[in-house]
């Protein structure tokens, strides 16, 4: 890599670790990808099964090895997308550029902060690796689709959880004054409002449950509101993947027209005007 | 304030007034919401923190001056809505004339109703205050659609949460029949119903469970049934959404205008206007 | 009553009751209809109020009064239904007939079965009262759509529910394998596939629970399958509810055909036919 | 059956056979796959009673009995099914042949996997009987059109499972740093995760549930993310679904039929022949 190449060859080859590296329609791009893909989901496994006790016990060297040289690999990989692409900065700053330096930066940053108190912190630096699986979206084409459907229906749920929100803080407040006396689980609003979250999404824990009459019977109201109220973003989001659909459809029909009436929509398999009976 | 202004002027000062207030469609107008928005909201976190026992213990002083001040603000702002509006008894009895008298009241009358027992009532009185938090809704937009879906499959929606209330009646009583003898959690019909309904919204507490075979058995039916029954409001208001969908795009999809008659909103293969037959 | 009245006179009146009893198009149809559900709300309250301990103990008395007043009331009317409708039998056999029958029954045989031991019988007996909620489902026109969605479905709810019964009975039987040895709450395959329905409809009580690593990550395959298997039962009543909307608005729009070219679906306010122009 | 028939004869009852036992379109056909569908589910119910303590402790014996009556049954069933279908391998091999097979195989290892240790073994292999059920799926068939939309929205559901475990791994790693220290429910990440994916589902059994103000704040996060993200997969398949009732309905929707060229599935608009286009 030291060797004296001329500037040709270096773009030629940097725009081949950019086709390997960026992109997964050649053999090699897609042979890359996947054993990047197989690393993230190791190394996530790595910093999990260091999290269990009874296996940190007695791998915990082993899986510091597997972490750290997994992290040097990613360095690496790191380095040569920086070097392979026009305009690193632009790269550095896009949300995957984040993502692929967040997903390093925790395991450099642990042995720099090991002071006692900051051992909770290191913690959290090594759990922030995982975003690394954030990069795996990368891969899947059908999410587009989803994606836009969600971002089509973006303001009407966004006026669904505010409606959602302002419905679970009344009623957590109203349920703070019932119970507040008689149920020590619902000693602040803050709480109430906790559990009127948990109820109206039908999760339902039982951490905090009502027991006065009222409350039971108040709960109940927000639990049939929270059943039924999940119709909207159902409706909201079918409604918009249903267009989006359709438009695709759409587009790949044909565009004949006929050549004597200009009459469209023609299927696709019609020779002669569905109206007027001319060639088209 | 209080000097001579013509008045004209002073009508001119009231529909400014209106117009910074109500509207949001000038730039002092929206400034004000903007702010107006932001202090409703400050004022509720102010009410829900002074109701953690951690906090209220070191800054209840402080909340409280908070509060006071909000609530004046609040009052001066109703007033000034009182006052720029041209019918202030059709505003002060229209919805949000009332949650903005209920957002300020709870405040003033909490040192009047100082006895020990009404503290509890005061709690309740402040805690209406979050009724503040519903005129957040006056300022979305989409809202209105999501509003109008969920009013035109009301009476669907109706006999639905109907049938639901019938089968958790039906469903609770026996239970009490079937689990009472066991199990104290099922001890009578009401708190029977309370599980039914905690268990036909899949919110599942697990405060009270049945422990007996048949219990179970009854159980799992009531929850499958839930779980199915579910489709009913998703459908409903699916098919809402989507008409309206429709509606709003039939409106807008054809600009074909009649050269005769001028009239429009043509089917997109018509060919003569459906009104006057000209040829479109 | 007892007086002689002319065959006609008698047929009349008779008419007359079964317009005022079974039918609400009338002014004093409706009042009765409206006086029945308030008594049979009522009524069932009463026998809710009377199955909790503390009302129970004060109020027992006067409760078992209104209860009986209920239950004669009922059986005039029952009485009056049989005597004005013209095929008694056929009433009394259909499915109305036997709640009306099953709603007054239980008071009845209450006092005739009051050994110590049938003293649950009763309760039981008593409870089928409430069967009386179920006639509310009769004065609710916009029931029938739904239901008609839910039986034109009807066949894939049913593989849909088979599909879900095998599942969980799989996956029941599996986590008793795997968490019975080491979980005393999964003791038994019964108990195990009740755990799987109260996971899979996402009710999730949490009285029964996996506590074993491998349990939970089983348990985990199961809710991420629920979670998303709910789309199915919706899927099939909205497009279903879909198509009878359509269904009727295709029947409500008009059968205006073109005099000249037979084209027909004009919209409501054509006067010209859309193809050719001619005059409709 | 040790008899010597001609060629023909043996043919014939082969073909006779292979009608009863894998159609259902002949009287002895529909007989033979109700007594099965029955035969099986008793078999199920038996192996099921065998694992309550209280049932197993008086009728093991008798449960034993028909355990292997049934294994008995089902063995010669097997038998004559691989007779009867022309290439017995290829029926071997599919999945209802190998369902068939894991459904008489663990009774058969249950006497000699007979050690101390081997006890649980037993266990799980004769749990693998209940894969009987699956058969059931056989008869049914609706399944196919429900089977159809959720293979053709196979992909994006695929998309949307991806998503939903990045969101539980990188969810549950935070609440395992942010819960973690205080509350010993939340010990490990993979632990984490599993919360995770009890509280997006909406089970929320309440066995791991936060307790600090953030944990809970960041647990309201995740539940109105899963409350809201169903409506993704919901959708996904409503369209899917609806696309199969559409095609379904244009295939039998007309029954034009060109009487030049006999085309059909022609507009219900057309007035010329799309492929000829003579006039219809």
């Amino acid at each position: 890599m030291q060797m004296r190449i001329g500037s040709v060859d270096r773009k030629a080859w940097r725009a081949r670790l950019h086709e390997v590296i960026f992109e997964a329609d050649t053999r090699p791009g897609k042979a890359f990808d996947v054993v990047l893909i197989v690393c993230i989901l190791l190394s996530v496994l790595v910093v999990m099964l260091d999290s269990v006790e009874e296996v940190s016990k007695n791998y915990h060297g082993l899986l510091l090895v597997c972490e750290w040289t997994f992290t040097i690999l990613f360095t690496i990989e790191y380095g040569f997308r920086l070097y392979s692409v026009r305009k690193p900065l632009k790269y550095a700053t896009s949300f995957f550029g984040i993502v692929d330096l967040l997903a390093i930066l925790p395991t450099y940053l642990s042995p720099l902060l090991q002071g006692t108190e900051a051992f909770v912190v290191v913690r959290l630096l090594r759990t922030l690796r995982i975003f690394r699986v954030l990069r795996l979206v990368q891969y899947a084409g059908e999410a587009r689709l989803l994606l836009h459907a969600l971002r089509a229906s973006g303001r009407k749920l966004l006026v669904f959880i505010t409606a959602v929100l302002t419905v679970v803080t009344i009623f957590g407040s109203v349920m703070y004054v019932v119970e507040g006396r008689v149920n020590p689980e619902f000693s602040s609003i803050p709480k109430s409002v906790y559990w009127a979250i948990v109820t109206l999404t039908t999760v339902g824990y039982g951490d905090i449950a009502p027991k006065s009459g009222f409350g039971q019977a108040l709960s109940s109201l927000i639990m049939v509101l929270g059943y039924g109220v999940i119709a909207i973003p159902t409706g909201v989001v079918t409604v918009e993947i249903m267009r989006d659909e359709r438009a695709r459809a759409r587009m790949t029909s044909n565009t004949q027209s006929c050549p004597s009436c200009a009459a469209d929509s023609h299927d696709n398999d019609a020779v002669h005007c569905k109206l007027c009976g001319t060639k088209l």
